[in-house]
């Protein structure tokens, strides 16, 4: 997605350990017309798969799930990674590793959401090391329901996530993949 | 607005120690047409008042500030309740009380975001004792920005929050504003 690419090359900022900061735009600050524009973006991809609920993890990923899903007119769902008082009753639950943190944490989602007639697209802003989408994964394998693809704003395509789920038969989706990138310097496939 | 109203009053749960349950449709998963309208609904009520930045806080209220962030054209901010190693350089800071979790949390939002030239709407799924949006009010103030107002989906007009940020001469719009709850019924204002 050209829009997206450029944005990154402008507003996006390099810091050291490859990390690429895009809170500017997409996940602290989001630029609301672009993110319509990426989530009709993710209905274009998907159009025709028979998508009845996006999926991601809060919080980042609310966004671009939310603009998917109203872009394909179907509910959004965000995995909490905390129960809290406001979670009850029968839950899917998958552990997820945070690289970028250094921690395990739980996502959760009410299992009363999600069931074997569903066909879900599962959505973040960020591909990595795909822990939270493999998470994600996990979830929908325990609901049942038929699993369309994933689709991320941003893919590291340097770091192993995308290739290992395209090899577990997952299709994935990156609206900007990078080839690589340094301190001062990010290049697309 | 009727709409909503009409879905809390379906969709809806009552669980007892007045928490309303609108995770089917608000807060966990989230009814993607419905909150375009809620987003319309927003912007149509904040309209010539020159909005130029949609503020919340993750994880529930990025899904409503980005429907009325998209329906205004401009962009949304969601202040982060954690320091991440995400978030860098000069942040605007404010300690909230979370009655729900009884524990106190920071909220951040990084400096170079909001300035003395912005107008901003501050906008929640909730408003109950006020202590989230009390918090959000505090890095406007830090900003140097002028604060629209703040909207909410859902206020438990019952609670004090409301009446304290109008009692601050702050502008305070509810979609839905329940007069008093038990655990078999709700009414609205």
């Amino acid at each position: 997605m050209d829009l997206l690419i450029e944005k990154i090359k402008t507003d996006g900022k390099l810091l050291p350990g490859n990390i690429l900061k895009v809170g500017s735009f997409l996940n602290h600050m989001i630029d609301s017309d672009l993110m319509a524009k990426i989530g009709d973006e993710i209905a274009r991809l998907y159009e025709g798969t028979g998508v009845t609920k996006v999926l991601t993890i809060e919080a980042s990923g609310i966004a671009v799930a939310l603009a998917a899903g109203m872009s394909m007119h179907v509910p959004m769902i965000f995995a909490k990674k905390h129960a809290t008082s406001n979670i009850s009753g029968d839950i899917y639950t998958a552990i997820v590793h945070s690289y970028t943190h250094g921690t395990d944490y739980h996502v959760a989602v009410e299992a009363d959401l999600l069931n074997k007639d569903d066909t879900v697209l599962i959505v973040d802003d960020f591909l990595a090391n795909g822990q939270a989408i493999k998470g994600l994964v996990k979830i929908v394998e325990m609901s049942g329901a038929r699993l369309a693809g994933a689709a991320v704003c941003i893919e590291k395509g340097f770091q192993k996530g995308g290739d290992e789920l395209r090899s577990m038969g997952i299709r994935v989706e990156s609206l900007a993949r990078i080839k690589s990138m340094s301190d001062t310097e990010i290049i697309f496939y």
